[in-house]
């Protein structure tokens, strides 16, 4: 890291019996080759131990991380009344990663910590304990008094980032669930997102279209000239640099991609496709419209693999880094 | 080359307004630095000679086209009422492109050429003219004899072979049109064209959901569970390797495409997104299904940049290498 942050990262472990103690600990073993600047663990340490043998230093304050960080992985002990086996999630697990996700962005609202990153969790066992959220995401921001519809998740690569408009939706629900409204929502959440965490002082939004060759001019489908055209002209008359619809095939090529900071995609595959093409061990999940920087690696809990020592780190690295890019941009331009 | 051809390849101009001509003088230009075997084109050689000023040695037989390929362009000559400038298409350029298709397809089933290479042509003026059918892929399936819904289109990459099961159609009509025996035929005239073109004996197929997360079994979306997983059940029972479905955002990592020799997809973005993300330049439209080989570039006729010397050729060269490839596959395991 080339600028210092203020603070440290606050980095939650995720579900215990999922990769995220494992990738959080390797990124530890890693910081100087991945360039990763101080951070602090949170959740139990239990969970790391199981798969890891390096030094842990329990910390109670992120204050005393940055000490600590250079001989050990820096922790704030969260005990979880039952220890999970790695790969074998559990109710007791939920509670120890919604704990730690609780008090990491708690952390960064107070400013005790520079961004939040989140390990994976895994749903299904939250939504055993009564978790009400789609996602993190969700959870993140009801925790900082935002608006569920005005944060955006960006998916973003050393060469691509993409915004998708709707996201967990089956494929026949999209074209009536898509409005102008809400195209411009959420590309208003990118374009400021792109100022504040990127410093891109003039964002550049391309904005796919739905259906083949963006419609053909309405032979294959209406919702370019009816929804999304108008979505773009209303931005463009707020003084925003945006282009489209473009035909979402001819949008990702090297060349293509030099024309836009980010790319507003219409549904979950048409934004995921192309960043996992090109970037599948360093996208990052980073969310725009909070008052805080939060930042994911772009995986889940993988319990499959879990324990087994096989887990790349280069994701949640990636995601580590881009935090903190992040909360210096923010930091700088605040 | 390193295998030998029996006969040289037909390459049709398409429209003589596009760029289509000027990328084959180029492709005949970079012969040897493409490693392009000796080809022929078809169609009138005003449109070559307006954008290009190298020979052009007009032959009457593809059989003479192998003598002149190394110190000319070899062309047979079909004169058009009218020449048309570049980037300014018209009905009698729309005839000629319609022409040198049909004597094309009429030299590879006589023998008389290994394969076809097939120039962007421009659908508005074929319809025009009374073009009947979506685009050249099916004119050529009727000459050859063979119904429209037994060929197939695979988008072939060095790195990827994607196949969509749906092409043209308006997202919000691809769930209704999916249907089990449509992935079945798709997919085995897929696996089949692997064996025959690509010379892969026992192919694996890779075959996407088509909704995020492949439905989550279910929770997002019915088509995987009801159409998608029947019609891979009802390959596989027939001895073929296929697989999923995938979540089609994980399935185009260099790590996943390793495990898949094509990626059936169900609609077109889904297809074509990640071949032209990852293959811009050298992604080849392959016709798999046909009694003769048929291949073009993955590219339109693109009249706003028709004779302005700057259309790039290496598309339409990946098209004639990858024909001469799959011709002489099949005269092997002919």
């Amino acid at each position: 890291m080339v600028r210092a942050l203020q603070s440290p990262l606050a980095v939650s472990l995720g579900d215990p019996a999922g990769i995220g103690p494992e990738v959080i600990a390797k990124c530890w073993d890693n910081r100087d080759s991945f360039c990763l600047p101080p951070f602090v663990a949170i959740g139990d340490g239990r969970s790391i131990a199981a798969v890891w043998d390096g030094p842990i230093e329990v910390v109670d304050d992120p204050r005393q991380a940055d000490a600590a960080f250079d001989y050990a992985l820096p922790l704030i002990q969260l005990s979880a009344p039952d220890s999970d086996a790695p790969g074998h999630p559990s109710v007791s697990g939920a509670h120890a990663s919604l704990d730690a996700l609780e008090l990491a962005v708690g952390l960064a609202r107070s400013g005790s910590a520079a961004a939040v990153v989140t390990g994976p969790v895994a749903k299904e066992q939250l939504y055993a304990i009564g978790f009400q959220h789609p996602g993190q995401t969700e959870f993140v921001a009801e925790r900082c008094g935002v608006a569920p519809g005005n944060v955006v998740m960006m998916l973003a690569g050393p060469t691509l980032r993409t915004i998708p408009v709707t996201t967990h939706l089956p494929v026949s629900e999209v074209p009536s669930r898509l409005t102008s409204g809400l195209i411009e929502s959420r590309g208003r959440a990118a374009l400021r997102g792109l100022q504040r965490n990127f410093g891109i002082p003039e964002p550049r939004l391309a904005v796919s279209g739905l259906n083949p060759h963006a419609g053909e001019g309405g032979q294959l489908g209406r919702e370019e000239v009816e929804i999304i055209e108008p979505a773009i002209a209303a931005l463009a008359a707020e003084g925003w640099r945006v282009s489209g619809p473009h035909p979402a095939d001819t949008m990702f090529h090297e060349r293509a991609r030099a024309n836009y900071d980010a790319a507003l995609c219409m549904y979950h595959d048409q934004a995921l496709i192309p960043i996992k093409a090109l970037h599948f061990e360093d996208a990052v999940n980073v969310t725009l419209g909070l008052p805080i920087v939060r930042t994911a690696p772009d995986h889940g809990t993988a319990f499959d693999i879990a324990g087994q020592d096989r887990a790349d780190p280069r994701p949640m690295a990636a995601a580590i880094r881009m935090a903190a890019d992040n909360a210096v941009q923010r930091a700088e331009t605040a």
